[in-house]
């Protein structure tokens, strides 16, 4: 595990916790993405996925990057990218809890990508006007490959909610298994506000258009119920992401210190 | 992962490999049933196959803790039954393959331990008679605990195997999933060869008469394909067994030397 003094210093800085949330985002994201290698439904779409799991990766490591330099600084422990991803046991995880739902069926995976790429999309467009320099580079580089992320989502959302009935039926219950884990995205958490408090109702009804729009190209109900799941961003998951981290993280906690 | 010098003791080693495939094949068989706790068919039988899965990590407990005993004294190196279980990466286990495929369903999880306690049942009552003083008591205890496994295995194969047309469907899928994997029990390796070689044929014999006698019974038609897969005692296993250590192996990896 982390050492005690990174894990404190982690725990007492806000910039620390709020890096670490984005990077969280991103990396679970990848991970379930990635786990579709191989078995996309067609050979292009099997790459489109894996590549926007890449994309969600590099994102991923720029921004443990950029936290295992700060935590290097503060503490005086040479702390990594692979340590922060690797070492940090569930509670220590701050991602949305849509981030780390099982995949489910294709129609699921898709619809997840665009709600949260969408919400990603108009995030990291207000992160490019940080005063932070390392995170305004870092979304300048992201949301050029988000945008793509989102539009790619978005045809496929369009596509199987105004498909054949089959594809219509899976794309609602999709929406319907999913929308109860919107809201944590949307509403800013103490460690947030210091950085994103102005932007979030801009970010929230950008989203909430963007959502809308799609939704009705796809002849898709926009749900009603505004019950909303969280947890994750306070380190509270679900019952799968235990087995996520077993498995990702396995030959570092098997192996430690392995390096290619 | 366990010390360099251990691993060279017990790849050296004959009797060393002998106990930790004994006790490789009660724990992992005992790790996949434990994953029916909670989720059995009624209240009762999941409590019995709990109660099975923990008669086989104590049979396991007891074959690692003597197998940690003659590592100690022959390396120097102080090894617990802990390390033997949780430290060693799939190469270095040597549990058959049968007993590491995935649960499936009732049907399948009940034929999976018929097919492996009627075979410990004849091997560890060899085992009784083994000059290994502590194998052979063992053996004394473990026999009455696997004397149980067979019966109430052997009802439940009966039960639905000559039950309903969708139970007996689901026997007949079960058993043609699993007997391929049958065969590398009762062939001897090299290294079970010193400890087993004159018995393995009585063995085998037995083994086949229990399994033919109670599939009539179950009204299910004896397989007749006789190519098996092997690989497991050699330390080559399915695509499934990284995933059944990442998670078994999770909280001693992440917290090493972790105690009650």
């Amino acid at each position: 595990m982390l050492q005690h003094t990174v894990q404190t210093c982690i725990h007492s800085d806000t910039q620390l916790k709020y890096l670490l949330q984005l990077a969280d985002n991103a990396l679970i994201l990848s991970h379930r993405n990635s786990q579709w290698c191989g078995h996309g439904p067609i050979l292009e779409q099997d790459i489109a996925l894996t590549n926007i799991a890449l994309d969600q990766l590099g994102q991923a490591r720029n921004l443990y990057q950029y936290a295992a330099l700060l935590l290097t600084e503060k503490t005086g422990i040479t702390t990594t990218e692979d340590q922060l991803a690797y070492l940090r046991d569930t509670g220590e995880f701050k991602n949305c809890l849509l981030a780390e739902l099982p995949n489910g069926d294709w129609g699921q995976t898709v619809m997840r990508n665009f709600l949260i790429s969408s919400y990603q999309f108009f995030l990291y467009q207000e992160l490019q006007y940080s005063n932070d320099g390392q995170l305004k580079a870092i979304a300048d580089k992201s949301i050029k490959e988000i945008t793509y992320h989102v539009r790619w989502s978005a045809d496929w959302v369009v596509r199987l909610g105004d498909g054949t009935a089959e594809s219509h039926a899976r794309m609602v219950q999709a929406l319907e298994l999913l929308w109860a884990y919107t809201g944590e995205m949307l509403e800013p958490c103490d460690y947030e506000l210091p950085f994103i408090a102005k932007q979030s109702s801009f970010i929230k009804a950008a989203w909430e258009a963007k959502i809308a729009a799609v939704l009705a190209e796809a002849n898709l109900i926009h749900p009603t119920n505004d019950w909303m799941q969280s947890g994750g961003k306070k380190g509270i998951h679900t019952e799968h992401f235990g087995y996520l981290l077993a498995e990702m993280q396995f030959l570092q906690r098997a192996y430690p210190g392995l390096e290619w």
